[in-house]
């Protein structure tokens, strides 16, 4: 049940974006494909159409192929007469972007970050935004920011981040505040999904995904009908820190065996190290050298033994995990994003291959694993579409200057 | 983004429908607290309660106090105005009943099962509705059935369910061309969420719920938003067949340590004879009895040490499941049903110290767990409602004699 009385203006509301959304959807398209896409009149089609014109966010391109008769006006998103911030802020360092309607990079700044607290950490969200709102793309019209840690994007508010040292902060009201513009705040992998959804591989299709994003840390970000399922406090996709050893290694939460211990790009290059200095007289390419991510994919495509030990272990674990993702949900396409997606394929099939066996296989059958298509541009496309997701109206009523 | 264009028919029936959901919520209400809640004028609520009436679905049934003034004429939903039937296809038997539009039971007859073939249990299924429809309970307005297995509700196909035997079975078909009347097939697990949603425990005021219903085999129901998510291939809350012990025992699946093998009730009852025969020595009160749920029961409730434990170890598996649950969905309310229900509030903290352990603490905390409040009834009642759930046009739609 839809929660309030229809009115008038709902319905002119919803017309409005029912077109807006079939223009979104199509590269060109003429008013008659319109009208039979969204089964309303011609002339309410056109009427509609010619107030997107006027708004300026939609343009006439050229003409159509007809079958007999006039060729028909081809429509177009006009990609450049919005513009949106987007934020990542990762772990090693904080992305911003200024985006256009089409999901296009402008313009990009990027801090690499280490040992900031809370407070140099908003001064630097402070300064990216600053950096970027002077680039003088116009009209911009809102900001996204994809952070880790628990999120209540209703009210703005960062519950828990602790790489970045924040408790309850409430930075969608701080930015609002400063800058007069609506601010929207995800988790980061939840805006992860998002952008995969919008602007990855055409997604859209199913109306349901699962992205995983592993990185430092692992989280999920779970679309149902198009819209991105948050959960009750949040949360939804924190499977990082569900158990999966329980005589596991310690995890940043407090608990043991996480599965971030095992799985995320964290663990990896700590397990690295450790079975090297456990076991010096094994065949590592690594031994003399500083390790990091980067280096291990060096190792590992080189065909170190030692590495690809560490990245089957980590897509094991991460496959066994991704076998509750599909009991509790089925949903039949799972991406997988974030730094360990550098392994590539070969991960890939680790993580397939114990997902399957992990999995009910009448389920699994049907699930389709592939890597996300956008890296790092994921997170910031889906933190600064997810405002326009559900509610066209920040395209109608742009902030004055 | 709502698929289809808004029209004044459709806005008509919205209207309906959301007066019709005040009344269904309210044991007795008046016009003017519909128009309130529901935000529609006096006018237009006083129209469509006298179409109600009209229909036999709503009767005023005395007056309100008041304020000063007149009293107003309260009005409550006819529960006997229309019947629909629910069947349990459970594991040892067959229930179904005839269900008014309150939830309750006007009859109930059951059938239990013993090794059936796919045909036999089809003709059971005839039989039981066939007693039903003779019943005299008139209008009957559709039918609703919980099954074990994987369903196709969309095209009302059993896609697979072993313990029945059937395998792509257009049951809904089968039995709507039959009998003439809307037929609904469900999980027996989702159609357990949906009952305990719509008449257990006040869980409507939360929008979101997880119902893990813990029988000889378990699996999940999950509502998102009041709807049932039922994923890409109907099998969303298939949480039993996820491998949770590597080294575990044969399912009957085909695969090694799934959830059923450790904390199901069969589990339970195979392990604890299992227990006493490789322990001779060990204290035992069902040492020379025929061991069966009932009797561990029995045994747990006397403080048998050797029931506790497999009580334990098949509570303290679940709840490690249960982490999974809490870290993908993050929905706050979890409800535990089905036969291993009977062991209580130790069995259910049991479950909820293995869930505390497993999980993300700053999601758990806020995770309420349990036991549901219908028993076998869940599964019946959720049968028959889901058809009314997100559609109420059945209530006038009448069928014809």
């Amino acid at each position: 049940m839809r929660p309030n009385k229809a009115t008038h203006q709902q319905t002119k509301i919803h017309n409005r974006d029912l077109v807006l959304k079939t223009i979104f959807d199509h590269d060109t398209v003429s008013r008659a494909e319109v009208a039979r896409l969204t089964k309303l009149t011609r002339a309410t089609v056109s009427e509609i159409v010619a107030h997107l014109i006027s708004e300026g966010l939609v343009e006439e391109v050229g003409y159509g192929s007809s079958i007999g008769g006039k060729s028909p006006i081809l429509l177009s998103l006009a990609a450049n007469s919005r513009y949106l911030i987007g934020l990542n802020l990762a772990q090693d360092k904080f992305i911003g972007a200024v985006v256009n309607l089409r999901g296009e990079i402008k313009d990009l700044v990027e801090f690499p970050i280490h040992n900031l607290d809370g407070e140099q950490a908003l001064q630097l969200v402070y300064q990216i935004l600053d950096q970027l709102i002077t680039k003088g793309y116009h009209p911009l019209i809102g900001i996204g920011i994809g952070t880790p840690g628990l999120v209540n994007t209703r009210e703005g508010v960062v519950v828990n981040a602790v790489n970045l040292d924040w408790q309850n902060l409430p930075l969608a009201g701080l930015l609002e505040a400063h800058y007069n513009l609506p601010v929207s705040i995800l988790n980061d992998s939840q805006a992860t999904a998002i952008g995969e959804y919008v602007y990855g591989n055409d997604h859209q299709t199913d109306r349901n995904l699962i992205v995983v994003n592993v990185k430092h840390g692992i989280g999920a970000g779970i679309l149902i009908n198009g819209r991105l399922f948050q959960g009750d406090g949040g949360g939804a996709g924190e499977i990082g820190h569900v158990v999966v050893r329980e005589d596991g290694k310690l995890c940043r939460c407090g608990k043991y065996g996480c599965l971030e211990t095992i799985a995320s790009a964290h663990a990896v290059v700590l397990r690295y190290d450790e079975m090297i200095q456990a076991n010096p007289a094994i065949y590592s390419s690594l031994k003399d050298t500083q390790i990091d991510l980067a280096a291990i994919e060096t190792a590992f495509q080189q065909g170190d033994p030692l590495a690809k030990q560490v990245i089957y272990e980590a897509g094991a674990a991460l496959g066994a995990s991704i076998a509750n993702l599909i009991g509790v949900l089925n949903i039949k396409k799972i991406v997988l994003t974030g730094d360990m997606a550098r392994f590539g394929e070969p991960w890939r099939q680790f993580v397939q291959t114990a997902m399957m066996q992990s999995s009910f296989s009448r389920l699994a059958e049907n699930t389709k694993l592939e890597i996300g298509a956008l890296d790092f541009r994921a997170c910031i496309l889906g933190a600064s579409a997810c405002m326009l997701l559900d509610d066209y109206s920040l395209l109608f009523h742009l902030p004055t200057e």
